[in-house]
Protein backbone atom coordinates (compact mmCIF):
# COMPACT_ATOMS: atom_id res chain seq x y z
CA UNK A 1 0.00 0.00 0.00
CA UNK A 2 2.56 2.36 0.47
CA UNK A 3 4.24 2.08 -2.56
CA UNK A 4 1.10 3.08 -4.42
CA UNK A 5 1.79 6.30 -1.87
CA UNK A 6 5.33 6.59 -3.12
CA UNK A 7 4.67 6.31 -6.88
CA UNK A 8 2.07 9.07 -6.70
CA UNK A 9 4.53 11.77 -4.56
CA UNK A 10 7.14 10.79 -7.16
CA UNK A 11 4.74 11.57 -10.35
CA UNK A 12 2.12 14.33 -9.16
CA UNK A 13 4.31 17.70 -9.45
CA UNK A 14 1.22 19.07 -6.78
CA UNK A 15 2.84 16.83 -4.21
CA UNK A 16 5.64 18.19 -2.27
CA UNK A 17 7.53 17.36 0.74
CA UNK A 18 6.34 15.43 3.96
CA UNK A 19 2.19 17.13 3.74
CA UNK A 20 2.41 15.49 0.21
CA UNK A 21 2.13 11.86 1.10
CA UNK A 22 -0.23 12.78 3.57
CA UNK A 23 -2.34 14.81 0.58
CA UNK A 24 -1.70 11.74 -0.88
CA UNK A 25 -3.35 9.38 0.99
CA UNK A 26 -6.48 11.39 0.08
CA UNK A 27 -6.46 10.77 -3.56
CA UNK A 28 -9.18 9.19 -5.52
CA UNK A 29 -6.53 7.35 -7.68
CA UNK A 30 -5.15 5.68 -4.29
CA UNK A 31 -8.05 4.31 -3.34
CA UNK A 32 -9.26 3.27 -6.15
CA UNK A 33 -5.74 0.63 -6.42
CA UNK A 34 -6.15 0.01 -2.87
CA UNK A 35 -9.89 -1.30 -3.57
CA UNK A 36 -9.04 -3.08 -6.37
CA UNK A 37 -6.06 -4.77 -4.90
CA UNK A 38 -8.71 -5.88 -2.89
CA UNK A 39 -11.25 -7.13 -5.20
CA UNK A 40 -9.27 -8.94 -7.38
CA UNK A 41 -7.93 -10.58 -4.63
CA UNK A 42 -12.02 -11.78 -4.17
CA UNK A 43 -12.50 -12.32 -7.63
CA UNK A 44 -9.34 -14.66 -8.29
CA UNK A 45 -10.64 -16.93 -4.88
CA UNK A 46 -13.87 -16.97 -7.00
CA UNK A 47 -16.19 -15.18 -4.55
CA UNK A 48 -19.64 -14.16 -6.24
CA UNK A 49 -20.76 -10.78 -6.36
CA UNK A 50 -18.98 -8.92 -3.73
CA UNK A 51 -15.87 -7.81 -5.80
CA UNK A 52 -18.12 -6.26 -8.30
CA UNK A 53 -20.13 -4.70 -4.83
CA UNK A 54 -16.26 -3.39 -3.74
CA UNK A 55 -15.44 -2.21 -7.69
CA UNK A 56 -18.65 -0.13 -7.80
CA UNK A 57 -18.84 1.24 -4.05
CA UNK A 58 -15.06 2.71 -4.64
CA UNK A 59 -16.48 4.20 -8.10
CA UNK A 60 -19.05 6.06 -6.10
CA UNK A 61 -16.00 7.30 -3.92
CA UNK A 62 -13.22 7.84 -6.46
CA UNK A 63 -14.83 8.39 -9.65
CA UNK A 64 -12.59 5.64 -10.85
CA UNK A 65 -13.89 2.09 -12.45
CA UNK A 66 -12.26 -1.03 -12.38
CA UNK A 67 -13.59 -4.19 -12.95
CA UNK A 68 -12.18 -6.77 -10.47
CA UNK A 69 -11.35 -9.26 -12.97
CA UNK A 70 -8.40 -6.71 -14.31
CA UNK A 71 -4.92 -7.71 -13.66
CA UNK A 72 -2.65 -4.76 -13.06
CA UNK A 73 0.93 -4.29 -12.03
CA UNK A 74 3.21 -2.88 -10.00
CA UNK A 75 3.52 0.76 -8.98
CA UNK A 76 0.47 2.02 -11.18
CA UNK A 77 -0.98 5.21 -10.67
CA UNK A 78 -4.31 7.10 -12.02
CA UNK A 79 -3.90 11.11 -11.78
CA UNK A 80 -7.16 12.73 -10.44
CA UNK A 81 -9.20 9.54 -11.97
CA UNK A 82 -12.58 10.91 -12.49
CA UNK A 83 -14.25 8.98 -15.51
CA UNK A 84 -11.57 5.95 -15.89
CA UNK A 85 -13.00 2.76 -16.99
CA UNK A 86 -11.18 -0.30 -16.69
CA UNK A 87 -12.66 -3.51 -18.36
CA UNK A 88 -12.84 -7.06 -17.77
CA UNK A 89 -9.99 -8.69 -19.38
CA UNK A 90 -7.41 -5.93 -19.28
CA UNK A 91 -4.25 -6.42 -18.64
CA UNK A 92 -1.70 -4.14 -17.05
CA UNK A 93 2.15 -4.39 -16.80
CA UNK A 94 4.41 -2.39 -14.33
CA UNK A 95 5.19 1.33 -13.84
CA UNK A 96 2.24 2.37 -16.04
CA UNK A 97 0.33 5.90 -15.28
CA UNK A 98 -2.97 6.98 -16.36
CA UNK A 99 -4.79 10.60 -16.35
CA UNK A 100 -8.54 11.15 -15.41
CA UNK A 101 -10.82 10.02 -18.51
CA UNK A 102 -8.99 7.13 -19.56
CA UNK A 103 -11.19 4.53 -21.14
CA UNK A 104 -9.22 1.04 -21.34
CA UNK A 105 -12.59 -0.72 -22.72
CA UNK A 106 -14.25 -2.96 -25.55
CA UNK A 107 -15.56 -2.52 -28.74
CA UNK A 108 -19.16 -3.21 -27.74
CA UNK A 109 -21.87 -5.47 -27.64
CA UNK A 110 -22.00 -5.48 -31.18
CA UNK A 111 -18.88 -7.08 -31.38
CA UNK A 112 -17.70 -9.04 -28.48
CA UNK A 113 -18.94 -12.42 -27.21
CA UNK A 114 -19.28 -13.13 -23.25
CA UNK A 115 -16.06 -14.90 -21.90
CA UNK A 116 -13.36 -13.19 -24.98
CA UNK A 117 -10.58 -11.65 -24.34
CA UNK A 118 -11.83 -8.00 -25.26
CA UNK A 119 -10.06 -5.49 -23.46
CA UNK A 120 -6.33 -3.53 -24.10
CA UNK A 121 -2.98 -4.98 -22.98
CA UNK A 122 -0.92 -2.12 -21.86
CA UNK A 123 2.74 -3.05 -21.38
CA UNK A 124 5.41 -2.12 -19.34
CA UNK A 125 6.23 1.53 -18.79
CA UNK A 126 3.05 2.91 -20.14
CA UNK A 127 1.71 6.56 -19.84
CA UNK A 128 -2.23 7.21 -21.36
CA UNK A 129 -2.99 11.03 -21.32
CA UNK A 130 -6.58 12.83 -20.38
CA UNK A 131 -9.45 11.47 -22.03
CA UNK A 132 -7.48 9.00 -24.01
CA UNK A 133 -10.10 5.93 -25.22
CA UNK A 134 -8.35 2.90 -26.29
CA UNK A 135 -10.95 -0.16 -27.50
CA UNK A 136 -10.85 -3.91 -27.82
CA UNK A 137 -7.77 -6.25 -27.75
CA UNK A 138 -5.14 -4.44 -28.89
CA UNK A 139 -1.68 -4.11 -27.17
CA UNK A 140 -0.08 -1.36 -26.42
CA UNK A 141 3.91 -1.91 -26.26
CA UNK A 142 6.40 -1.17 -23.30
CA UNK A 143 7.21 2.43 -22.71
CA UNK A 144 4.53 3.65 -24.85
CA UNK A 145 2.74 7.28 -25.04
CA UNK A 146 -0.64 7.73 -25.72
CA UNK A 147 -1.69 11.62 -26.00
CA UNK A 148 -4.69 13.10 -24.26
CA UNK A 149 -7.96 12.44 -26.01
CA UNK A 150 -6.36 9.60 -28.72
CA UNK A 151 -8.96 7.24 -29.80
CA UNK A 152 -6.60 4.30 -30.06
CA UNK A 153 -8.47 1.10 -31.81
CA UNK A 154 -5.34 -0.79 -32.89
CA UNK A 155 -2.14 -1.96 -31.90
CA UNK A 156 0.75 0.34 -30.79
CA UNK A 157 4.22 -0.13 -30.73
CA UNK A 158 6.80 -0.19 -28.43
CA UNK A 159 8.60 3.44 -27.54
CA UNK A 160 5.48 4.97 -29.51
CA UNK A 161 3.91 8.43 -29.35
CA UNK A 162 0.80 8.81 -30.01
CA UNK A 163 -0.88 12.12 -30.72
CA UNK A 164 -4.83 13.17 -30.80
CA UNK A 165 -5.67 15.95 -33.77
CA UNK A 166 -5.46 18.86 -32.19
CA UNK A 167 -8.43 21.46 -32.92
CA UNK A 168 -8.37 24.50 -35.35
CA UNK A 169 -8.49 28.09 -34.79
CA UNK A 170 -10.71 29.89 -36.58
CA UNK A 171 -12.13 33.71 -35.99
CA UNK A 172 -15.76 33.85 -35.59
CA UNK B 1 -37.73 -2.54 -13.13
CA UNK B 2 -36.99 -6.28 -14.65
CA UNK B 3 -36.73 -5.34 -17.98
CA UNK B 4 -33.98 -3.13 -17.27
CA UNK B 5 -31.67 -5.62 -16.00
CA UNK B 6 -32.57 -8.09 -18.35
CA UNK B 7 -31.64 -5.66 -20.71
CA UNK B 8 -28.19 -5.10 -18.72
CA UNK B 9 -27.81 -8.92 -18.33
CA UNK B 10 -28.07 -9.38 -22.68
CA UNK B 11 -26.00 -6.81 -23.53
CA UNK B 12 -22.80 -6.63 -20.93
CA UNK B 13 -20.40 -9.33 -22.16
CA UNK B 14 -19.22 -9.83 -18.37
CA UNK B 15 -22.75 -10.49 -16.80
CA UNK B 16 -23.21 -14.27 -17.30
CA UNK B 17 -25.27 -16.48 -15.53
CA UNK B 18 -27.58 -16.14 -12.87
CA UNK B 19 -24.83 -14.18 -10.64
CA UNK B 20 -24.96 -11.69 -13.79
CA UNK B 21 -28.41 -10.87 -12.69
CA UNK B 22 -27.32 -10.45 -9.08
CA UNK B 23 -24.44 -8.13 -10.68
CA UNK B 24 -26.42 -6.23 -12.51
CA UNK B 25 -28.68 -4.97 -9.36
CA UNK B 26 -25.00 -2.92 -9.02
CA UNK B 27 -25.03 -1.40 -11.96
CA UNK B 28 -25.25 2.14 -11.64
CA UNK B 29 -26.77 2.64 -15.23
CA UNK B 30 -29.84 0.12 -13.86
CA UNK B 31 -29.68 2.76 -10.67
CA UNK B 32 -29.60 5.85 -12.64
CA UNK B 33 -32.64 4.78 -15.33
CA UNK B 34 -35.15 3.66 -12.12
CA UNK B 35 -34.03 6.87 -10.55
CA UNK B 36 -35.29 8.60 -14.10
CA UNK B 37 -38.43 6.57 -14.20
CA UNK B 38 -39.20 8.03 -10.85
CA UNK B 39 -38.35 11.76 -11.46
CA UNK B 40 -39.69 11.72 -14.64
CA UNK B 41 -43.42 10.70 -13.24
CA UNK B 42 -42.79 13.49 -10.65
CA UNK B 43 -41.85 16.18 -13.69
CA UNK B 44 -44.15 15.15 -15.87
CA UNK B 45 -47.14 15.68 -12.86
CA UNK B 46 -45.79 19.12 -12.22
CA UNK B 47 -44.04 18.65 -8.96
CA UNK B 48 -41.20 21.27 -8.52
CA UNK B 49 -37.53 20.99 -7.12
CA UNK B 50 -37.96 17.73 -6.00
CA UNK B 51 -37.38 16.11 -9.29
CA UNK B 52 -34.41 17.68 -10.05
CA UNK B 53 -33.33 16.99 -6.20
CA UNK B 54 -33.55 13.40 -7.35
CA UNK B 55 -31.71 13.72 -10.30
CA UNK B 56 -28.55 15.18 -8.89
CA UNK B 57 -28.77 12.81 -5.78
CA UNK B 58 -28.94 9.83 -8.41
CA UNK B 59 -26.12 11.48 -10.24
CA UNK B 60 -23.54 11.55 -6.85
CA UNK B 61 -23.99 7.95 -6.56
CA UNK B 62 -23.53 6.77 -10.38
CA UNK B 63 -21.86 9.28 -12.02
CA UNK B 64 -25.17 10.15 -14.47
CA UNK B 65 -27.08 12.91 -14.93
CA UNK B 66 -30.50 13.15 -16.39
CA UNK B 67 -32.36 15.66 -16.55
CA UNK B 68 -36.27 15.07 -15.12
CA UNK B 69 -37.37 16.37 -18.39
CA UNK B 70 -35.87 13.87 -20.49
CA UNK B 71 -37.91 11.44 -22.49
CA UNK B 72 -36.99 7.59 -23.11
CA UNK B 73 -38.17 4.57 -24.48
CA UNK B 74 -38.37 0.93 -22.95
CA UNK B 75 -35.72 -1.00 -22.97
CA UNK B 76 -32.81 1.77 -22.55
CA UNK B 77 -29.28 0.49 -21.45
CA UNK B 78 -26.08 2.42 -19.72
CA UNK B 79 -23.11 0.67 -19.50
CA UNK B 80 -20.79 2.20 -17.13
CA UNK B 81 -22.20 5.53 -17.22
CA UNK B 82 -19.88 7.90 -15.49
CA UNK B 83 -20.08 10.89 -17.26
CA UNK B 84 -23.20 10.68 -18.92
CA UNK B 85 -25.68 14.08 -19.09
CA UNK B 86 -28.90 13.64 -20.91
CA UNK B 87 -30.49 17.05 -21.26
CA UNK B 88 -33.91 18.60 -20.18
CA UNK B 89 -35.30 18.27 -24.07
CA UNK B 90 -33.87 15.12 -24.93
CA UNK B 91 -36.03 12.21 -26.47
CA UNK B 92 -34.59 8.84 -26.85
CA UNK B 93 -36.70 6.11 -29.00
CA UNK B 94 -37.07 2.18 -27.40
CA UNK B 95 -33.74 0.06 -27.48
CA UNK B 96 -31.12 2.81 -27.19
CA UNK B 97 -27.99 1.65 -25.70
CA UNK B 98 -24.93 4.65 -24.75
CA UNK B 99 -21.55 3.78 -23.48
CA UNK B 100 -20.04 5.91 -20.74
CA UNK B 101 -18.91 10.16 -21.02
CA UNK B 102 -22.38 10.67 -23.47
CA UNK B 103 -23.70 14.03 -23.47
CA UNK B 104 -27.01 14.78 -25.54
CA UNK B 105 -26.53 18.55 -24.74
CA UNK B 106 -27.33 21.96 -25.64
CA UNK B 107 -24.88 24.11 -27.80
CA UNK B 108 -24.78 26.06 -25.07
CA UNK B 109 -26.14 29.58 -23.12
CA UNK B 110 -24.98 31.86 -25.88
CA UNK B 111 -27.13 30.08 -28.79
CA UNK B 112 -30.23 28.67 -26.96
CA UNK B 113 -33.75 30.69 -25.50
CA UNK B 114 -35.53 28.97 -22.24
CA UNK B 115 -37.76 27.10 -22.59
CA UNK B 116 -36.74 26.02 -26.70
CA UNK B 117 -36.61 22.19 -27.79
CA UNK B 118 -32.57 22.54 -27.11
CA UNK B 119 -31.15 18.50 -27.01
CA UNK B 120 -31.17 15.75 -29.96
CA UNK B 121 -33.59 13.39 -30.53
CA UNK B 122 -32.41 9.51 -30.61
CA UNK B 123 -34.56 6.92 -32.40
CA UNK B 124 -35.19 3.58 -31.69
CA UNK B 125 -32.22 0.94 -31.88
CA UNK B 126 -29.14 4.07 -31.77
CA UNK B 127 -26.09 2.63 -30.12
CA UNK B 128 -23.69 5.57 -29.06
CA UNK B 129 -20.14 5.07 -27.93
CA UNK B 130 -18.23 5.78 -24.81
CA UNK B 131 -17.20 9.89 -24.93
CA UNK B 132 -19.51 10.89 -27.41
CA UNK B 133 -20.80 14.07 -27.05
CA UNK B 134 -24.04 15.56 -29.60
CA UNK B 135 -25.39 18.96 -28.73
CA UNK B 136 -28.59 20.54 -30.16
CA UNK B 137 -31.77 19.74 -31.78
CA UNK B 138 -30.38 17.44 -33.96
CA UNK B 139 -31.81 13.94 -34.68
CA UNK B 140 -29.79 10.70 -35.10
CA UNK B 141 -31.76 8.48 -37.53
CA UNK B 142 -32.99 4.79 -36.71
CA UNK B 143 -30.30 2.28 -35.88
CA UNK B 144 -27.88 4.80 -36.58
CA UNK B 145 -24.41 3.88 -34.95
CA UNK B 146 -22.01 6.72 -33.38
CA UNK B 147 -18.68 5.71 -32.57
CA UNK B 148 -16.39 6.46 -29.72
CA UNK B 149 -15.40 10.32 -29.11
CA UNK B 150 -17.83 11.37 -31.93
CA UNK B 151 -18.80 14.84 -31.94
CA UNK B 152 -21.57 15.27 -33.69
CA UNK B 153 -23.09 18.68 -34.43
CA UNK B 154 -25.87 17.68 -37.30
CA UNK B 155 -28.47 15.14 -38.68
CA UNK B 156 -27.20 11.59 -38.72
CA UNK B 157 -29.85 9.48 -40.86
CA UNK B 158 -31.03 6.35 -40.32
CA UNK B 159 -28.63 2.99 -39.97
CA UNK B 160 -25.47 5.25 -40.72
CA UNK B 161 -22.21 5.04 -38.70
CA UNK B 162 -20.49 7.85 -37.30
CA UNK B 163 -16.94 7.45 -36.77
CA UNK B 164 -14.76 9.99 -34.83
CA UNK B 165 -11.08 10.39 -36.23
CA UNK B 166 -8.76 7.84 -35.21
CA UNK B 167 -5.36 9.56 -33.47
CA UNK B 168 -1.69 9.17 -35.30
CA UNK B 169 0.66 7.33 -34.46
CA UNK B 170 4.43 8.68 -35.00
CA UNK B 171 7.88 7.49 -33.02
CA UNK B 172 9.11 10.02 -30.50
CA UNK C 1 -22.25 32.94 -2.96
CA UNK C 2 -25.62 34.14 -4.00
CA UNK C 3 -23.67 35.93 -7.04
CA UNK C 4 -22.94 32.31 -8.36
CA UNK C 5 -26.52 30.89 -8.01
CA UNK C 6 -27.57 34.24 -9.75
CA UNK C 7 -25.03 33.61 -12.43
CA UNK C 8 -26.47 29.64 -12.89
CA UNK C 9 -29.64 30.94 -12.82
CA UNK C 10 -28.78 33.53 -16.36
CA UNK C 11 -26.82 31.42 -17.87
CA UNK C 12 -28.63 27.79 -17.77
CA UNK C 13 -31.64 27.94 -20.29
CA UNK C 14 -33.39 24.93 -17.96
CA UNK C 15 -33.51 27.51 -14.88
CA UNK C 16 -36.38 29.29 -14.94
CA UNK C 17 -38.39 31.43 -12.60
CA UNK C 18 -38.73 31.27 -8.68
CA UNK C 19 -38.31 27.61 -9.04
CA UNK C 20 -34.74 27.95 -10.51
CA UNK C 21 -32.89 29.62 -7.87
CA UNK C 22 -34.19 26.45 -5.41
CA UNK C 23 -33.10 24.10 -8.69
CA UNK C 24 -29.92 26.04 -8.44
CA UNK C 25 -29.06 25.11 -4.96
CA UNK C 26 -28.98 21.90 -6.23
CA UNK C 27 -26.56 22.12 -8.84
CA UNK C 28 -23.44 20.24 -8.18
CA UNK C 29 -21.45 23.63 -10.31
CA UNK C 30 -22.56 26.00 -7.47
CA UNK C 31 -21.85 23.44 -4.73
CA UNK C 32 -18.36 22.69 -6.08
CA UNK C 33 -17.78 26.88 -6.75
CA UNK C 34 -18.37 27.48 -3.19
CA UNK C 35 -16.16 24.35 -1.44
CA UNK C 36 -13.46 26.34 -3.74
CA UNK C 37 -14.15 29.45 -2.16
CA UNK C 38 -13.53 28.15 1.28
CA UNK C 39 -10.63 25.87 0.10
CA UNK C 40 -8.75 28.10 -1.62
CA UNK C 41 -8.81 31.07 1.31
CA UNK C 42 -7.39 27.86 4.06
CA UNK C 43 -4.99 27.29 0.96
CA UNK C 44 -3.53 31.05 0.58
CA UNK C 45 -3.50 30.95 4.88
CA UNK C 46 -1.01 28.18 4.47
CA UNK C 47 -3.20 25.28 6.42
CA UNK C 48 -2.03 22.25 5.22
CA UNK C 49 -3.87 18.92 4.07
CA UNK C 50 -6.98 20.34 5.04
CA UNK C 51 -7.45 22.48 1.69
CA UNK C 52 -7.25 19.07 -0.70
CA UNK C 53 -9.49 17.31 2.25
CA UNK C 54 -12.17 19.75 1.35
CA UNK C 55 -11.42 19.67 -2.52
CA UNK C 56 -11.68 15.67 -2.79
CA UNK C 57 -14.93 15.65 -0.20
CA UNK C 58 -16.45 18.51 -2.81
CA UNK C 59 -15.38 15.99 -5.82
CA UNK C 60 -16.95 13.16 -4.38
CA UNK C 61 -20.12 14.74 -4.19
CA UNK C 62 -19.98 16.90 -7.23
CA UNK C 63 -17.82 14.90 -9.95
CA UNK C 64 -15.99 18.52 -9.86
CA UNK C 65 -12.05 18.24 -8.84
CA UNK C 66 -10.51 22.14 -8.10
CA UNK C 67 -7.44 22.16 -6.67
CA UNK C 68 -6.75 24.59 -3.99
CA UNK C 69 -4.25 26.28 -5.23
CA UNK C 70 -6.05 27.29 -8.41
CA UNK C 71 -7.02 31.49 -8.71
CA UNK C 72 -10.60 31.89 -9.88
CA UNK C 73 -12.64 35.38 -10.85
CA UNK C 74 -16.16 36.09 -9.81
CA UNK C 75 -19.21 35.27 -11.90
CA UNK C 76 -17.86 31.61 -12.39
CA UNK C 77 -20.09 29.02 -13.19
CA UNK C 78 -19.47 25.17 -14.22
CA UNK C 79 -22.69 24.02 -15.81
CA UNK C 80 -23.50 20.04 -15.14
CA UNK C 81 -19.52 19.69 -14.20
CA UNK C 82 -19.15 16.23 -13.94
CA UNK C 83 -15.05 15.15 -14.76
CA UNK C 84 -14.40 18.89 -14.26
CA UNK C 85 -10.30 18.95 -13.35
CA UNK C 86 -8.76 22.01 -12.69
CA UNK C 87 -5.34 22.58 -11.77
CA UNK C 88 -3.13 24.05 -9.11
CA UNK C 89 -1.26 26.72 -10.84
CA UNK C 90 -4.67 27.51 -12.96
CA UNK C 91 -5.78 31.07 -13.24
CA UNK C 92 -9.13 32.26 -14.17
CA UNK C 93 -10.32 35.97 -15.11
CA UNK C 94 -13.99 36.84 -14.07
CA UNK C 95 -17.39 36.17 -15.86
CA UNK C 96 -15.74 32.19 -17.04
CA UNK C 97 -17.93 29.49 -17.72
CA UNK C 98 -17.03 25.95 -17.85
CA UNK C 99 -19.47 22.77 -19.35
CA UNK C 100 -18.88 19.25 -18.04
CA UNK C 101 -15.75 17.46 -18.77
CA UNK C 102 -13.50 20.12 -19.36
CA UNK C 103 -9.61 19.86 -17.96
CA UNK C 104 -7.51 22.71 -17.57
CA UNK C 105 -4.37 20.57 -16.91
CA UNK C 106 -0.86 20.19 -16.72
CA UNK C 107 1.62 18.51 -19.44
CA UNK C 108 2.23 15.55 -17.36
CA UNK C 109 4.81 14.35 -15.21
CA UNK C 110 7.42 14.22 -18.10
CA UNK C 111 6.88 17.61 -18.76
CA UNK C 112 6.69 19.45 -15.63
CA UNK C 113 8.98 20.15 -12.83
CA UNK C 114 7.53 20.25 -8.80
CA UNK C 115 6.08 24.00 -8.24
CA UNK C 116 6.24 25.91 -11.74
CA UNK C 117 3.37 27.16 -13.78
CA UNK C 118 2.35 24.33 -15.31
CA UNK C 119 -1.70 25.00 -16.27
CA UNK C 120 -3.53 27.34 -18.25
CA UNK C 121 -4.14 31.14 -17.65
CA UNK C 122 -7.89 31.83 -18.67
CA UNK C 123 -8.80 35.63 -19.27
CA UNK C 124 -12.27 37.46 -18.61
CA UNK C 125 -15.33 36.26 -20.30
CA UNK C 126 -14.19 32.71 -21.69
CA UNK C 127 -16.63 29.57 -22.37
CA UNK C 128 -15.20 26.40 -22.79
CA UNK C 129 -17.50 23.31 -24.30
CA UNK C 130 -18.06 19.79 -22.88
CA UNK C 131 -15.03 17.85 -23.17
CA UNK C 132 -12.78 20.43 -24.07
CA UNK C 133 -8.99 19.49 -22.69
CA UNK C 134 -6.89 22.43 -22.48
CA UNK C 135 -3.25 21.48 -21.18
CA UNK C 136 0.09 23.65 -20.20
CA UNK C 137 0.48 27.15 -19.02
CA UNK C 138 -0.96 28.36 -21.92
CA UNK C 139 -3.16 31.63 -21.98
CA UNK C 140 -6.87 31.52 -23.43
CA UNK C 141 -7.75 35.22 -24.56
CA UNK C 142 -10.46 37.08 -23.27
CA UNK C 143 -13.73 36.20 -24.98
CA UNK C 144 -12.31 33.18 -26.54
CA UNK C 145 -14.82 30.57 -27.24
CA UNK C 146 -13.62 27.10 -27.32
CA UNK C 147 -15.87 24.16 -28.58
CA UNK C 148 -16.44 21.04 -27.82
CA UNK C 149 -14.28 18.74 -27.27
CA UNK C 150 -11.52 20.54 -27.99
CA UNK C 151 -7.73 19.88 -27.78
CA UNK C 152 -5.88 22.92 -27.12
CA UNK C 153 -2.32 22.86 -25.97
CA UNK C 154 -1.19 26.35 -27.40
CA UNK C 155 -2.15 29.92 -26.56
CA UNK C 156 -5.50 30.96 -28.19
CA UNK C 157 -6.17 34.60 -29.18
CA UNK C 158 -8.48 36.84 -27.62
CA UNK C 159 -11.85 36.49 -29.43
CA UNK C 160 -10.92 33.37 -31.34
CA UNK C 161 -13.22 30.43 -31.45
CA UNK C 162 -11.14 26.96 -31.32
CA UNK C 163 -13.35 24.24 -33.19
CA UNK C 164 -12.79 20.37 -32.58
CA UNK C 165 -12.74 18.15 -35.77
CA UNK C 166 -16.29 16.91 -36.04
CA UNK C 167 -17.10 13.19 -36.82
CA UNK C 168 -17.26 11.67 -40.38
CA UNK C 169 -20.55 10.08 -41.31
CA UNK C 170 -20.32 6.78 -43.22
CA UNK C 171 -22.43 4.17 -44.30
CA UNK C 172 -21.92 0.58 -42.54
Amino acid sequence: MFETLKTAHKKDPALRGLAGYLNATLYPGVHAIWAHRASHALYSAGVPVLPVAISHIARIFTGIEIHPGAKIGKRFFIDHGIGVVIGETVEIGDDVMLYHGVTLGARGFLHDSKGSKRHPTVEDGVVIGVGAIILGPVRIGRNGRIGAMALVLDDVPPGATIRAPKANVGRK
